[in-house]
C-alpha cells in the first residue's frame, strides 16, 4: 500500500504477521482502515494486537497460485466478506471499484471466518498430505467420513467458542468438490513448492482452541502432526 | 520353492495371495509344511482357505530392502519367531541352519502377530504417509501423542478379538525408533517407489475388526484413508 493511503490489505502469510507488523505501521495515514485478508479465524485481532490498530476481518474466496514472485493466476472466485466495523463500507467500495472483485460487510463475521476455517482444516490438510485434487475427495472409499469426522470436530469446538457452524456443512464441504474438481490448496501448493504451511493458524488453531476447552479432535490433531513432518521433510531437502 | 520340497515360505504382499494360491499348490509334496511370512494376524488363516492345507503363520523381526528386482539388501535383524503347530519344528530348524536367521516357535503366536500388526500401523503408515524415517516420530512435536493414539485404538481392537497387547508397548514403540532412527518403513519404501502398499491388510484390518465391534478408530481410519488416497495418486502417475 502506497504511503498514507487510506486503506491497507494486509495479505502475507499468517505467520509472517509479526514480521510484516512494522511494515504495516510505517504506511499508516491518519484514517488507514487496515484489511486483514489472511487465513484464520483471529487473525485480524492478531495484527490489531501486533500494530495497536484496529483491524477488519475479512473471509476471501477467491482461488489463485503464485506461480513465481510477481506472477499470480487467477483460478477462481472473486468473492470478499468484510466485517462490519469502522472503515468497512470504505475499504467495501474501494474493493468493488476493482471489478471483478465482489465485497459484501456480514454483520456476523465470526461465522464466516469459522465456516471458512472449517474448509480449510478439511481440504487443506488432507490436499497438503495426499498432493491429490478435491475430486480424489469425492472418489476415494471412505474420504467422506473423514471429511465428516474432521467437521464434527471443528462444529464441538465452534460451538465452545460461541459460534454455531451451519447444519448443511456437509453439504456445503461436497459442493467445493463439485465447484472445484481439478484444484489443489494452497496448502498442497506450499508443500508442492517446498514452502511452510499456514497448518498451525488452520487445524492448528482447532487444536490449540480443543485444548483449552478440553474437546478430544483426533483428527485434527493427526492432520496437523503429519503435516509438521512433511514440513520437517520438506525443510531437510532444501538444506540438501 | 522347489518342487515337493518339505518346507515352503510364502512371502508374497498379502494382496497377492489369491494369485500366489495356485503356484503354491503346484508345488507341494505330501508333507511340506507351509509358512506365512507376511504381514497380518489373518494371513495364515487366509492362505490356508485358500490352498486347503495348513499353514504356518510367522512374524519377521528383519529389516530388508529391495533395491531391484533380484537384489536384496539386508537392513538389520534376524529373528523369526513361527506358530506352533504340525512341521513348525522342522521349519525352525530349517531356518536356524540358514544362519544368521534365528528363528523361535511361540506358543502365543496370536499376541505375537498382534504386537506386530501394532508396530505397523504406527510406524508403516506414518512413515508412507511422510516419507520420513523414524527419528522424525522422535523429533515432531506431537508425534508422541499420534503414536499413542493408534496405540490405543489397536489396544481396544486386540482385546476385543481376544488378545492382550503388551502392558508396555509405548516403550516397545519407542525402542523402535532407537534401535533404526534412519529407517523408512516398507509401506514408505512402497510408496517412494509408486507401488501399492499392505496398508488394507494393516490399519485397514483394524478398521474392519473395529467396525465388526462397533470400536471407534478414526486414527486408524484416516491414516487408512489418506494411504488409499496416496495410492490413487501413484497409480495416475504410472499412466502418465
Amino acid at each position: 500500500m502506497p504511503s498514507c493511503s487510506r486503506s491497507g490489505l494486509v495479505s502475507v502469510k499468517v505467520g509472517d504477521n509479526a514480521a510484516a507488523a512494522p511494515l504495516v505501521l510505517s504506511l499508516l495515514g491518519k484514517d488507514t482502515v487496515i484489511l486483514s485478508m489472511q487465513n484464520g479465524v483471529d487473525t485480524a485481532a492478531q495484527l490489531s494486537e501486533l500494530t495497536g490498530c484496529e483491524v477488519l476481518p475479512s473471509a476471501l474466496y477467491i482461488a489463485v497460485d503464485r506461480v513465481e514472485p510477481g506472477h499470480v493466476v487467477h483460478r477462481g472466485g472473486h468473492h470478499i466478506m468484510l466485517g462490519s466495523g469502522k472503515g468497512s463500507r470504505l475499504a467495501a467500495a474501494a474493493l468493488n471499484r476493482a471489478a471483478p472483485l465482489k465485497a459484501e460487510i456480514s454483520q456476523d463475521i465470526p461465522s464466516v471466518l469459522w465456516e471458512k476455517l472449517t474448509v480449510n482444516c478439511v481440504y487443506n490438510a488432507l490436499s497438503a498430505i495426499t498432493l491429490m485434487p478435491y475430486a480424489a475427495f469425492g472418489e476415494t472409499d471412505g474420504a467422506g467420513a473423514v471429511i465428516q469426522m474432521v467437521l464434527e470436530e471443528c462444529r464441538v469446538v465452534a460451538q465452545a467458542c460461541g459460534v454455531t457452524l451451519p447444519a448443511d456443512m456437509t453439504q456445503r464441504l461436497h459442493q467445493i468438490i463439485q465447484h472445484m474438481p481439478t484444484q489443489k490448496s494452497s496448502a498442497a501448493q506450499d508443500v508442492m513448492k517446498g514452502r511452510a504451511t499456514e497448518i498451525e493458524f488452520i487445524n492448528g488453531y482447532i487444536v490449540r482452541k480443543a485444548g483449552e476447552y478440553g474437546i478430544a479432535v483426533p483428527v485434527n490433531f493427526t492432520l496437523l502432526v503429519i503435516i509438521r513432518m512433511i514440513e520437517k521433510r520438506l525443510a531437510q531437502e532444501k538444506l540438501v
